[in-house]
């Protein structure tokens, strides 16, 4: 991903996150929250540099960079194994996410947030037709993408074949299917696939679940934003883990 | 709210509502959902122009109009009256959310979304430090600010005390509150309070709540995005009135 990290809780968020920072540009003459970036950095030994307004936006033209702006090493994709390798180790059942040609950085960023919040182990991307980490997605992660492991692969029929052999649940979600995803059965390993925003699931995608839940609506609109379709089924998931 | 509506979801559904519109620019030359589109305009007789990508921008400075812009009365914010009444001729339990002083459009925009789906009956916003109805919220609800009504109240402290008197609970989430929001009772007729993106609750507002509930979190940032939050908690709702 890009190297330009915005925004106050982004960059709080890889100062603590032990990320590789070369450079902190921060609003000169900003207020407290600069303040406390500024001696955060200092505390972690990170070089800052106090430039104007316009500086700021021409480092980085991103809006909403809030006065602060870090110039990272980049974030590593992880690999499938690596991500398998991790559950292994922390000895859980694994809940991974699978986004189906997602495009749209802001979703990805909110779903990585809430993948955070809920212990999910990775999140896997097509390498093609999707989008990709960049500088966006970690802003609207709030830095959850120092966190949540990222794959991409190349073949999403194939990673999910792989993955339905080591007994993990395919599940997607579909407005005609049977069962609500709350009457569904989501405990054990499972893969959550969250589809394009505008075609949902693709043909083969759709082929290769396990289980189709139903997410159901009774308004006028037939269709629930991408991340919010997410965060319903990971929050669902997550209460029967623990139950 | 201003009267441009623009993006393709966002101007089929302000046909379908029956929205007043006096005139839908498509862009020229445009692909197969733009002919869609001009089609059931002519079929609801509304005035087509076809105009250039250039004209397209400066009538719409917004990104994102996707070639589709329409000039339509404004939207009219309801009265709690109005939404009151609304509910007591559906005879249902009263199901509402409260923003207190929410500030993202895109979260306004998606919690409307969210809103049509679970049944949502009013949203409640204060008049002054609130994101308010615009064409920004419109797009993002992909139209849902079409059939979900919204009220603007000078005093949010005031209002709840109302609701309370109504035998409305009034509903909050915080990540201090002993039970999590699936052990909660969320039955009978609800007021939820969605939180500030940054500072939460205010707490004139906390103190007016009747049940503080806990969305848990497991990982290392320790909020979630307020349309998530909000979501994750109205389809919990819903889930417990159709029980």
């Amino acid at each position: 991903m890009e190297n330009l990290i915005f925004g106050r809780n982004s960059v709080i968020e890889a100062i603590k996150a032990g990320r590789s920072i070369n450079k902190i540009y921060l609003l000169d003459g900003g207020d407290n929250s600069i303040k406390k970036i500024f001696a955060l950095a200092k505390e972690n030994k990170i070089v800052v540099e106090f430039v104007s307004r316009a500086k700021l936006d021409k480092i980085c033209t991103e809006k909403n960079h809030q006065g602060v702006v870090a110039q990272a090493a980049a974030v590593q994709y992880s690999t499938l194994e690596e991500i398998l390798n991790f559950v292994a180790e922390k000895n859980q059942q694994p809940f991974l996410i699978l986004l189906d040609e997602l495009e749209d950085p802001h979703n990805f960023g909110a779903i990585l947030r809430t993948a955070d919040a809920v212990g999910v182990h990775g999140v896997i991307i097509p390498k093609r037709r999707s989008v990709q980490l960049n500088s966006t997605v970690a802003k609207i992660s709030v830095g959850a993408v120092e966190y949540v492991k990222v794959a991409q692969v190349t073949n999403v029929a194939e990673t999910l074949k792989k993955l339905r052999e080591l007994d993990l649940k395919i599940v997607g979600s579909d407005i005609s299917a049977e069962k609500n995803f709350t009457e569904s059965d989501l405990t054990g390993g499972i893969v959550l696939i969250i589809g394009n925003e505008g075609k949902g699931m693709r043909r083969l995608t759709r082929e290769n679940c396990d289980l189709l839940v139903k997410i159901p609506m009774c308004g006028k609109i037939n269709s629930l934003n991408a991340s919010v379709a997410g965060a319903v089924l990971m929050y669902e998931i997550f209460r029967q883990r623990n139950l």
